[in-house]
Protein backbone atom coordinates (compact mmCIF):
# COMPACT_ATOMS: atom_id res chain seq x y z
CA UNK A 1 0.00 0.00 0.00
CA UNK A 2 3.03 2.21 0.27
CA UNK A 3 2.09 3.59 -3.19
CA UNK A 4 -0.89 4.76 -2.18
CA UNK A 5 0.22 8.37 -1.65
CA UNK A 6 1.85 8.45 -4.92
CA UNK A 7 0.08 8.31 -8.45
CA UNK A 8 0.27 4.09 -8.78
CA UNK A 9 1.18 3.17 -11.96
CA UNK A 10 -1.92 1.93 -14.70
CA UNK A 11 -1.47 -1.84 -14.09
CA UNK A 12 -1.29 -1.80 -10.19
CA UNK A 13 -4.54 0.42 -10.51
CA UNK A 14 -6.64 -2.22 -11.99
CA UNK A 15 -4.98 -5.10 -9.82
CA UNK A 16 -6.11 -2.77 -7.04
CA UNK A 17 -9.90 -2.31 -8.18
CA UNK A 18 -9.91 -6.09 -8.68
CA UNK A 19 -8.58 -6.65 -4.91
CA UNK A 20 -11.44 -4.04 -4.00
CA UNK A 21 -13.76 -5.76 -5.93
CA UNK A 22 -13.02 -9.16 -4.49
CA UNK A 23 -13.54 -7.54 -1.01
CA UNK A 24 -16.88 -6.16 -2.18
CA UNK A 25 -18.08 -10.10 -2.94
CA UNK A 26 -16.79 -11.17 0.07
CA UNK A 27 -18.66 -8.67 1.72
CA UNK A 28 -21.92 -8.91 -0.08
CA UNK A 29 -21.80 -12.67 0.36
CA UNK A 30 -21.51 -12.37 4.21
CA UNK A 31 -24.07 -9.46 5.25
CA UNK A 32 -26.04 -8.71 2.17
CA UNK A 33 -25.52 -6.03 -1.15
CA UNK A 34 -27.51 -3.80 0.83
CA UNK A 35 -25.07 -3.50 3.81
CA UNK A 36 -22.11 -3.11 1.10
CA UNK A 37 -20.69 0.25 1.68
CA UNK A 38 -16.99 1.71 0.72
CA UNK A 39 -15.85 1.42 4.93
CA UNK A 40 -17.17 -1.94 5.21
CA UNK A 41 -15.08 -3.28 1.59
CA UNK A 42 -12.17 -1.17 2.86
CA UNK A 43 -12.10 -3.06 6.20
CA UNK A 44 -12.42 -6.76 4.20
CA UNK A 45 -9.53 -5.18 1.87
CA UNK A 46 -7.28 -4.71 4.06
CA UNK A 47 -7.27 -0.95 2.91
CA UNK A 48 -8.48 2.38 3.89
CA UNK A 49 -11.10 4.22 3.34
CA UNK A 50 -9.56 6.83 1.53
CA UNK A 51 -7.59 4.60 -0.25
CA UNK A 52 -10.64 3.00 -1.54
CA UNK A 53 -11.82 5.96 -2.17
CA UNK A 54 -9.05 6.95 -4.69
CA UNK A 55 -10.32 4.30 -6.72
CA UNK A 56 -13.62 4.74 -6.80
CA UNK A 57 -15.63 7.96 -5.47
CA UNK A 58 -19.38 6.35 -4.60
CA UNK A 59 -20.25 3.04 -3.43
CA UNK A 60 -22.11 2.98 -6.82
CA UNK A 61 -18.58 3.08 -8.86
CA UNK A 62 -17.83 0.23 -6.78
CA UNK A 63 -20.69 -1.43 -7.52
CA UNK A 64 -20.96 -1.02 -11.11
CA UNK A 65 -16.82 -1.90 -11.64
CA UNK A 66 -17.53 -4.90 -9.49
CA UNK A 67 -20.17 -5.97 -11.52
CA UNK A 68 -18.18 -5.24 -14.86
CA UNK A 69 -15.94 -7.75 -13.46
CA UNK A 70 -17.71 -10.33 -12.92
CA UNK A 71 -19.31 -9.92 -16.68
CA UNK A 72 -15.53 -10.33 -18.26
CA UNK A 73 -15.01 -12.91 -16.26
CA UNK A 74 -18.01 -14.81 -17.46
CA UNK A 75 -17.43 -13.10 -20.89
CA UNK A 76 -13.67 -14.72 -21.14
CA UNK A 77 -15.26 -18.20 -20.32
CA UNK A 78 -18.00 -18.19 -23.10
CA UNK A 79 -15.70 -17.25 -25.15
CA UNK A 80 -13.36 -20.13 -24.42
CA UNK A 81 -16.24 -22.63 -24.47
CA UNK A 82 -17.52 -20.88 -28.07
CA UNK A 83 -13.56 -21.47 -29.60
CA UNK A 84 -14.37 -25.41 -28.46
CA UNK A 85 -17.56 -25.35 -30.83
CA UNK A 86 -17.22 -25.85 -35.01
CA UNK A 87 -17.28 -22.57 -36.74
CA UNK A 88 -19.83 -21.08 -37.19
CA UNK A 89 -21.04 -22.52 -33.96
CA UNK A 90 -25.01 -24.64 -34.20
CA UNK A 91 -27.06 -21.96 -33.02
CA UNK A 92 -28.73 -24.56 -30.12
CA UNK A 93 -24.88 -24.68 -29.01
CA UNK A 94 -23.97 -21.35 -29.21
CA UNK A 95 -27.32 -20.59 -27.34
CA UNK A 96 -26.48 -23.19 -24.90
CA UNK A 97 -23.07 -22.73 -23.82
CA UNK A 98 -24.06 -18.77 -23.25
CA UNK A 99 -27.28 -20.01 -20.89
CA UNK A 100 -24.84 -21.99 -18.96
CA UNK A 101 -22.54 -19.17 -18.08
CA UNK A 102 -25.35 -18.29 -15.72
CA UNK A 103 -26.37 -21.88 -14.17
CA UNK A 104 -24.62 -22.38 -11.07
CA UNK A 105 -23.16 -25.83 -12.09
CA UNK A 106 -20.00 -25.49 -9.86
CA UNK A 107 -18.79 -23.52 -7.23
CA UNK A 108 -17.65 -20.81 -9.40
CA UNK A 109 -20.71 -20.15 -11.07
CA UNK A 110 -22.89 -20.60 -7.82
CA UNK A 111 -20.83 -17.98 -6.29
CA UNK A 112 -21.72 -15.42 -9.62
CA UNK A 113 -24.65 -16.18 -9.66
CA UNK A 114 -25.12 -15.71 -5.99
CA UNK A 115 -23.93 -12.26 -6.84
CA UNK A 116 -25.90 -11.37 -9.58
CA UNK A 117 -29.31 -12.19 -7.62
CA UNK A 118 -28.34 -9.70 -5.02
CA UNK A 119 -27.82 -7.11 -8.15
CA UNK A 120 -31.68 -7.77 -8.76
CA UNK A 121 -32.95 -6.02 -6.07
CA UNK A 122 -30.33 -3.55 -6.56
CA UNK A 123 -31.11 -3.11 -9.99
CA UNK A 124 -34.62 -3.13 -9.13
CA UNK A 125 -34.68 0.49 -7.60
CA UNK A 126 -33.16 1.76 -11.04
CA UNK A 127 -30.33 4.19 -11.20
CA UNK A 128 -27.06 3.43 -12.82
CA UNK A 129 -26.72 -0.28 -11.67
CA UNK A 130 -30.22 -1.24 -13.10
CA UNK A 131 -29.45 0.31 -16.09
CA UNK A 132 -26.32 -1.55 -16.75
CA UNK A 133 -28.39 -4.35 -15.50
CA UNK A 134 -31.01 -4.00 -18.50
CA UNK A 135 -28.74 -3.23 -21.10
CA UNK A 136 -26.67 -6.67 -20.19
CA UNK A 137 -29.75 -8.14 -20.68
CA UNK A 138 -31.24 -6.60 -23.66
CA UNK A 139 -27.65 -7.89 -25.05
CA UNK A 140 -28.49 -11.31 -23.94
CA UNK A 141 -31.89 -11.37 -25.76
CA UNK A 142 -30.45 -10.01 -28.94
CA UNK A 143 -28.03 -12.36 -29.06
CA UNK A 144 -30.64 -15.49 -28.24
CA UNK A 145 -33.07 -14.12 -30.46
CA UNK A 146 -30.55 -13.81 -33.62
CA UNK A 147 -29.44 -17.27 -33.14
CA UNK A 148 -33.37 -18.60 -32.79
CA UNK A 149 -34.14 -16.72 -36.09
CA UNK A 150 -31.17 -18.44 -37.73
CA UNK A 151 -32.37 -21.92 -36.67
CA UNK A 152 -35.57 -20.74 -38.25
CA UNK A 153 -37.87 -23.27 -36.83
CA UNK A 154 -39.64 -21.00 -33.84
CA UNK A 155 -42.38 -18.54 -35.77
CA UNK A 156 -41.61 -16.33 -32.86
CA UNK A 157 -37.89 -15.28 -32.10
CA UNK A 158 -38.35 -13.39 -29.75
CA UNK A 159 -41.01 -14.87 -27.84
CA UNK A 160 -38.23 -18.25 -27.47
CA UNK A 161 -35.75 -15.68 -26.44
CA UNK A 162 -37.72 -14.60 -23.60
CA UNK A 163 -38.84 -17.90 -22.09
CA UNK A 164 -35.05 -19.49 -22.37
CA UNK A 165 -33.78 -16.00 -20.75
CA UNK A 166 -36.12 -16.47 -17.66
CA UNK A 167 -36.11 -19.85 -17.33
CA UNK A 168 -32.42 -20.19 -16.73
CA UNK A 169 -32.74 -17.10 -14.55
CA UNK A 170 -36.21 -19.29 -12.81
CA UNK A 171 -33.61 -22.63 -12.72
CA UNK A 172 -30.62 -20.35 -11.08
CA UNK A 173 -33.34 -19.11 -8.68
CA UNK A 174 -33.99 -22.66 -8.20
CA UNK A 175 -30.71 -24.25 -7.88
CA UNK A 176 -29.66 -21.46 -5.38
CA UNK A 177 -33.07 -21.79 -3.12
CA UNK A 178 -32.15 -25.78 -2.65
CA UNK A 179 -35.03 -26.82 -4.36
CA UNK A 180 -33.35 -28.14 -7.66
CA UNK A 181 -30.19 -29.87 -8.20
CA UNK A 182 -27.84 -28.43 -10.68
CA UNK A 183 -28.30 -31.89 -13.10
CA UNK A 184 -32.04 -31.04 -13.15
CA UNK A 185 -31.71 -27.44 -14.10
CA UNK A 186 -29.50 -28.88 -17.18
CA UNK A 187 -31.38 -30.92 -18.04
CA UNK A 188 -34.65 -28.35 -18.00
CA UNK A 189 -32.98 -26.05 -19.62
CA UNK A 190 -31.61 -28.40 -22.65
CA UNK A 191 -35.46 -29.88 -22.75
CA UNK A 192 -36.11 -26.01 -23.45
CA UNK A 193 -33.39 -25.54 -25.89
CA UNK A 194 -35.00 -29.03 -27.56
CA UNK A 195 -37.62 -27.71 -28.00
CA UNK A 196 -36.99 -24.18 -29.35
CA UNK A 197 -33.91 -25.82 -31.88
CA UNK A 198 -34.97 -29.66 -32.65
CA UNK A 199 -31.88 -31.26 -32.61
CA UNK A 200 -31.68 -31.58 -36.53
CA UNK A 201 -31.29 -28.24 -36.68
CA UNK A 202 -28.46 -28.19 -34.84
CA UNK B 1 -52.77 -0.09 22.18
CA UNK B 2 -54.45 0.40 25.60
CA UNK B 3 -54.85 -3.37 25.67
CA UNK B 4 -51.18 -3.91 25.62
CA UNK B 5 -50.76 -4.39 29.28
CA UNK B 6 -53.57 -6.38 29.76
CA UNK B 7 -54.14 -10.11 27.78
CA UNK B 8 -55.47 -9.25 24.80
CA UNK B 9 -58.72 -11.04 23.30
CA UNK B 10 -58.00 -13.82 20.69
CA UNK B 11 -58.86 -11.76 17.74
CA UNK B 12 -57.14 -8.93 18.94
CA UNK B 13 -53.43 -10.95 18.47
CA UNK B 14 -54.27 -12.01 15.54
CA UNK B 15 -55.20 -8.64 14.22
CA UNK B 16 -51.93 -7.37 15.86
CA UNK B 17 -50.06 -9.75 14.49
CA UNK B 18 -51.10 -8.75 10.80
CA UNK B 19 -50.80 -4.60 11.73
CA UNK B 20 -47.01 -5.92 12.87
CA UNK B 21 -46.46 -7.92 9.56
CA UNK B 22 -47.86 -5.24 7.39
CA UNK B 23 -45.65 -3.32 8.94
CA UNK B 24 -42.72 -5.92 8.42
CA UNK B 25 -43.05 -5.88 4.66
CA UNK B 26 -43.38 -1.78 4.72
CA UNK B 27 -39.59 -1.93 6.27
CA UNK B 28 -38.58 -4.69 4.29
CA UNK B 29 -39.72 -2.72 0.99
CA UNK B 30 -38.11 0.44 2.45
CA UNK B 31 -34.48 -1.00 3.35
CA UNK B 32 -34.42 -4.45 2.83
CA UNK B 33 -35.26 -7.67 3.96
CA UNK B 34 -32.20 -7.73 5.63
CA UNK B 35 -32.23 -5.11 7.68
CA UNK B 36 -35.54 -5.83 8.94
CA UNK B 37 -34.92 -6.02 12.59
CA UNK B 38 -37.68 -6.17 15.57
CA UNK B 39 -37.10 -2.64 16.81
CA UNK B 40 -37.37 -1.22 13.22
CA UNK B 41 -40.92 -2.91 13.22
CA UNK B 42 -42.02 -1.82 15.88
CA UNK B 43 -41.01 1.69 15.42
CA UNK B 44 -42.85 1.11 11.12
CA UNK B 45 -46.13 0.00 13.33
CA UNK B 46 -45.79 2.73 15.96
CA UNK B 47 -45.52 0.07 18.69
CA UNK B 48 -42.98 -0.34 21.32
CA UNK B 49 -40.35 -3.35 21.13
CA UNK B 50 -42.01 -4.91 23.61
CA UNK B 51 -45.03 -4.84 22.50
CA UNK B 52 -43.80 -6.38 19.13
CA UNK B 53 -41.74 -8.41 21.51
CA UNK B 54 -45.06 -9.80 23.19
CA UNK B 55 -46.23 -11.25 19.90
CA UNK B 56 -43.30 -12.37 18.26
CA UNK B 57 -39.93 -13.71 20.06
CA UNK B 58 -37.82 -13.36 17.80
CA UNK B 59 -37.47 -11.79 14.19
CA UNK B 60 -37.31 -15.38 12.92
CA UNK B 61 -40.84 -15.81 13.99
CA UNK B 62 -41.86 -12.14 12.87
CA UNK B 63 -40.24 -13.43 9.15
CA UNK B 64 -42.22 -16.69 9.54
CA UNK B 65 -45.79 -15.25 10.05
CA UNK B 66 -45.18 -12.83 7.66
CA UNK B 67 -44.35 -15.21 5.02
CA UNK B 68 -47.19 -17.29 5.72
CA UNK B 69 -49.69 -14.22 6.07
CA UNK B 70 -48.31 -13.70 2.32
CA UNK B 71 -49.53 -17.09 1.55
CA UNK B 72 -53.07 -17.17 3.15
CA UNK B 73 -53.41 -14.11 0.95
CA UNK B 74 -52.04 -16.00 -2.25
CA UNK B 75 -54.13 -19.14 -1.67
CA UNK B 76 -57.32 -16.97 -0.80
CA UNK B 77 -56.98 -15.39 -3.98
CA UNK B 78 -56.39 -18.74 -5.73
CA UNK B 79 -59.50 -20.52 -3.55
CA UNK B 80 -61.63 -17.60 -5.44
CA UNK B 81 -59.83 -17.88 -8.83
CA UNK B 82 -60.60 -21.98 -8.65
CA UNK B 83 -64.24 -21.57 -8.16
CA UNK B 84 -64.98 -19.69 -11.15
CA UNK B 85 -63.46 -22.61 -12.95
CA UNK B 86 -65.56 -25.13 -14.31
CA UNK B 87 -66.23 -28.95 -11.82
CA UNK B 88 -63.34 -30.13 -11.95
CA UNK B 89 -60.90 -27.96 -13.39
CA UNK B 90 -59.52 -28.78 -16.57
CA UNK B 91 -55.57 -29.19 -16.00
CA UNK B 92 -54.23 -26.49 -17.66
CA UNK B 93 -56.66 -23.77 -16.06
CA UNK B 94 -55.87 -25.28 -12.68
CA UNK B 95 -52.53 -24.71 -12.88
CA UNK B 96 -52.38 -21.38 -14.94
CA UNK B 97 -54.72 -19.94 -12.23
CA UNK B 98 -51.95 -21.27 -10.10
CA UNK B 99 -48.86 -20.11 -11.65
CA UNK B 100 -50.32 -16.21 -12.29
CA UNK B 101 -50.96 -15.91 -8.55
CA UNK B 102 -47.21 -15.57 -8.46
CA UNK B 103 -46.65 -13.20 -11.50
CA UNK B 104 -46.77 -9.46 -10.55
CA UNK B 105 -49.38 -8.52 -13.14
CA UNK B 106 -50.80 -6.10 -11.03
CA UNK B 107 -49.74 -3.70 -7.85
CA UNK B 108 -50.92 -6.42 -5.12
CA UNK B 109 -49.15 -9.23 -6.70
CA UNK B 110 -45.70 -6.99 -7.92
CA UNK B 111 -45.93 -6.16 -4.27
CA UNK B 112 -45.92 -9.49 -3.10
CA UNK B 113 -43.73 -10.89 -5.53
CA UNK B 114 -41.19 -8.36 -4.63
CA UNK B 115 -41.32 -9.76 -0.93
CA UNK B 116 -41.15 -13.35 -2.19
CA UNK B 117 -38.11 -12.72 -4.07
CA UNK B 118 -36.85 -10.89 -0.59
CA UNK B 119 -37.44 -14.05 0.91
CA UNK B 120 -35.36 -16.28 -1.25
CA UNK B 121 -32.22 -15.14 -0.26
CA UNK B 122 -32.90 -15.23 3.36
CA UNK B 123 -34.27 -18.93 2.67
CA UNK B 124 -30.85 -19.62 1.16
CA UNK B 125 -29.52 -18.86 4.26
CA UNK B 126 -31.01 -22.37 5.39
CA UNK B 127 -32.88 -22.61 8.64
CA UNK B 128 -36.82 -21.90 9.43
CA UNK B 129 -37.21 -19.65 6.55
CA UNK B 130 -35.64 -21.35 4.14
CA UNK B 131 -36.90 -25.01 5.37
CA UNK B 132 -40.60 -22.93 5.36
CA UNK B 133 -39.78 -21.83 1.62
CA UNK B 134 -38.60 -25.20 0.39
CA UNK B 135 -41.80 -26.75 1.96
CA UNK B 136 -44.34 -24.63 -0.06
CA UNK B 137 -42.38 -25.31 -3.47
CA UNK B 138 -42.55 -28.95 -3.00
CA UNK B 139 -46.37 -28.72 -2.38
CA UNK B 140 -46.73 -26.29 -5.38
CA UNK B 141 -44.14 -28.75 -7.43
CA UNK B 142 -46.54 -31.33 -6.40
CA UNK B 143 -49.56 -30.02 -7.52
CA UNK B 144 -48.99 -28.95 -10.70
CA UNK B 145 -46.52 -32.44 -11.85
CA UNK B 146 -50.45 -34.15 -10.50
CA UNK B 147 -52.04 -31.69 -13.27
CA UNK B 148 -49.55 -32.75 -15.86
CA UNK B 149 -50.25 -36.00 -15.27
CA UNK B 150 -53.95 -36.08 -15.56
CA UNK B 151 -53.67 -34.45 -18.80
CA UNK B 152 -51.65 -37.31 -19.33
CA UNK B 153 -50.31 -35.61 -22.62
CA UNK B 154 -46.60 -35.21 -21.10
CA UNK B 155 -44.21 -37.99 -20.68
CA UNK B 156 -43.06 -36.80 -17.92
CA UNK B 157 -44.96 -34.32 -15.51
CA UNK B 158 -41.81 -33.93 -13.00
CA UNK B 159 -40.11 -32.29 -15.63
CA UNK B 160 -43.04 -30.57 -17.06
CA UNK B 161 -43.54 -29.11 -13.87
CA UNK B 162 -39.84 -28.25 -12.78
CA UNK B 163 -39.96 -26.06 -16.35
CA UNK B 164 -43.28 -24.16 -15.51
CA UNK B 165 -41.77 -23.34 -12.03
CA UNK B 166 -38.80 -22.41 -12.68
CA UNK B 167 -40.46 -20.16 -15.29
CA UNK B 168 -42.88 -18.67 -13.70
CA UNK B 169 -40.19 -17.45 -10.92
CA UNK B 170 -37.49 -16.69 -14.04
CA UNK B 171 -40.37 -14.68 -15.51
CA UNK B 172 -41.32 -12.61 -12.21
CA UNK B 173 -37.57 -11.50 -11.50
CA UNK B 174 -37.54 -10.22 -15.13
CA UNK B 175 -40.68 -8.10 -14.82
CA UNK B 176 -39.45 -6.78 -11.03
CA UNK B 177 -36.25 -6.09 -13.44
CA UNK B 178 -38.51 -4.13 -15.73
CA UNK B 179 -36.77 -6.35 -18.41
CA UNK B 180 -39.95 -7.21 -19.28
CA UNK B 181 -43.59 -6.34 -19.29
CA UNK B 182 -46.48 -8.04 -17.47
CA UNK B 183 -48.30 -8.65 -20.68
CA UNK B 184 -45.04 -10.66 -22.29
CA UNK B 185 -44.53 -12.28 -19.22
CA UNK B 186 -48.11 -13.97 -18.98
CA UNK B 187 -47.75 -14.73 -23.39
CA UNK B 188 -44.52 -16.84 -21.62
CA UNK B 189 -46.31 -18.62 -19.18
CA UNK B 190 -49.24 -19.41 -21.77
CA UNK B 191 -46.62 -20.52 -24.48
CA UNK B 192 -45.40 -22.40 -21.97
CA UNK B 193 -48.73 -24.41 -20.69
CA UNK B 194 -49.67 -24.75 -24.77
CA UNK B 195 -46.73 -26.79 -24.79
CA UNK B 196 -47.41 -28.88 -21.83
CA UNK B 197 -51.31 -29.12 -22.27
CA UNK B 198 -51.85 -28.87 -25.71
CA UNK B 199 -55.31 -26.63 -26.52
CA UNK B 200 -57.14 -30.11 -27.18
CA UNK B 201 -57.01 -30.82 -23.32
CA UNK B 202 -57.86 -27.98 -21.86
Amino acid sequence: MGDAVGVPKQVDQQQRRRQIADALWRVAETVGLDRVSVRRVASEAGMSVGLVQHYFGTREEMLLFAMDSAGERMGGRHAAAVAELPHPPPPREAVRVLLTQFLPLDAQRRAESRSLFMFLSEAARGGPVGERMGAGMAQLREFVTNQVAAAGTEPDPQRAARALLALTDGLTAHVLGGYLGPEDALDALDCQLDLVFPREQS
